[in-house]
């Protein structure tokens, strides 16, 4: 199939379309460029939601009690579970169809994990792009679910409108948070396992970390438990103030910011792929001459660059 | 003082031209190159140890085992504590004063935390560039130890000789070490907290893990409790015998590639650093024209890039 059928395909809803195209995204190859031109002026109507936390900590579970939520109410939803890159030999270890087995035949549920076939600039591209093939197939609402809490999983919920993070009850659990840098990037606190020891502690320490960092907007803090549904009710609730309390210009303020972080990246992105397809036999040779201690790293990265200006000039 | 003078100390091994030197780097301003031309020829003595794993698996606790280790034989040592980055806010959470108090007043250790303080291209830069401050001051071996296992902190421990991931007993644990890519990285497993329960069927599903990888050479898996000390011979020996598996070649080999991925990444660091110094203004206004939907992110991050080259020409 080519491209624009693709298109086509996606914007009439088309399941299949829709996986392949975000199969082209994952892949990163020079059709997203034309694709997400055709797709851009369609986008605009989703609002999405990021689930972010330490691993093990519920966020399947979470998120497929939150798309029930969202399919009760009669929206249709698209579910990103974006998993870290192996960086060998990538690939998600879990595939879609372990993934959300209730919501497995809903029509109006559309489910895909995703990895980066590459380097670290990939997902945070990758994540953005796949949330936009959704947006313009008319999903109501995007959740994109993260594997871990590295940088890069924080960065691929700063592309979402509400960040949830989820912690569990247990001393310890909130400074990393703090570590991981999610005290920042957190709209809603969840301590998912409630129906464990600990809560109560787990929400003061939270509330206490909180109130020593730079945030002005405290998040609200909800108990749940996943397994049971216990709790889902107050987190949507939750979801739901936050959204309503942005204005439209801070949402405005928000978009232009995170457009303006993926220009970037795309800009930094195709200057790397100039890098690797043109200048691959120039690198080993820097490599060599860096590793036999005749020239060092910023001399040799110097050079580099000046090859990929000149061929991208054009040979004079 | 300046940095030619901190160069000097730093080669004499000077723990506050160190400190300053690596605070240097983590700000990654304009000295970092000079710097590094310097520091460069005395380079190439330090074998380094990388430590990743979960978030409260225990590295910092078995860090601090394996320092005192390497002390016991006369070894010096310098540690980096990498985090990551506070999104917004930046810096390390735990200073250095309160990781590992028992080597505190050791001369011959050198410890500090480090931050990126701004990307993700700053994380996997400065780390390798730290441990160039630590290898040409003499230290013998260089200890990164990450706080969480996101993309970042894996690509961190790729620059070292041998990484150690540590995982804990508990069902699950080595399938999230899986999906966070760490079966390729892992040189050496560690279970710590050995006295709990589960160690034998982490061991197994690890084992059985490894066995469905395509890994060539199959980690040794080594059970600890960094608490209490048991088990730090018995890995240190693993690693040991890892250092010594790898044949000249392999270890050559595997520097040029290291070797070659900095030198890229320092190329690209360039371009963005001129993105950001020069095109600030016509960023904004390709952001606002994307938000109004004028431009789509593809046809914007196009300009951008010209923007870029033109400037680099400078005014025709």
């Amino acid at each position: 199939l080519s491209a624009d059928s693709l298109v086509a395909g996606a914007l009439a809803g088309d399941r299949r379309a829709l996986g392949r195209l975000i199969s082209l995204v994952e892949d990163g190859g020079p059709e997203v460029g034309p694709v997400m031109r055709a797709l851009y002026p369609h986008t605009g109507g989703a609002y999405s939601l990021g689930i972010t936390g330490a691993p093990g900590a519920g966020k399947s579970t979470l998120t497929e009690r939150l798309v029930g939520r969202v399919r009760a109410d009669g929206h249709s939803v698209g579910v990103l579970a974006v998993d870290p890159s192996s960086p060998l030999s990538g690939g998600a270890l879990l595939g879609d169809r372990v993934r959300m087995q209730s919501h497995a035949t809903d029509p109006d549920v559309f489910i895909r994990s995703m990895a980066t076939r590459g380097h670290l600039g990939g997902m945070s591209l990758a994540t953005p792009e796949a949330m936009r093939v959704l947006d313009a197939a008319g999903k109501d609402y995007i959740v994109v679910e993260t594997v871990g809490v590295g940088q890069a999983e924080v960065k691929v919920t700063d592309a979402c409108d509400t960040t949830v993070v989820v912690l569990n009850p247990g001393w310890g659990d909130a400074v990393q948070a703090a570590k991981a840098g999610l005290l920042e990037v957190a709209d809603v606190f969840v301590i998912n396992k409630a129906d464990r020891k600990g809560v109560r502690a787990a929400e003061r320490e939270l509330a206490q970390m909180l109130e020593l960092s730079p945030v002005e907007r405290k998040p609200e803090i909800i108990p749940t438990v996943a397994t049971t549904g216990e709790g889902i009710d107050a987190l949507w609730a939750a979801i739901e103030r936050h959204r309503a309390a942005q204005s439209d210009e801070d949402m405005a303020l928000a978009r232009r910011r995170r457009i303006a972080a993926e220009i970037r990246d795309i800009a930094i992105e195709r200057y790397r792929a100039r890098l690797e397809e043109r200048c691959a036999g120039i690198l080993d040779r820097l490599a060599e001459e860096v590793e036999a201690r005749e020239l060092d790293p910023y001399e040799a990265a110097a050079q580099l660059s000046g090859a990929t200006e000149s061929h991208r000039r054009g040979p004079r």
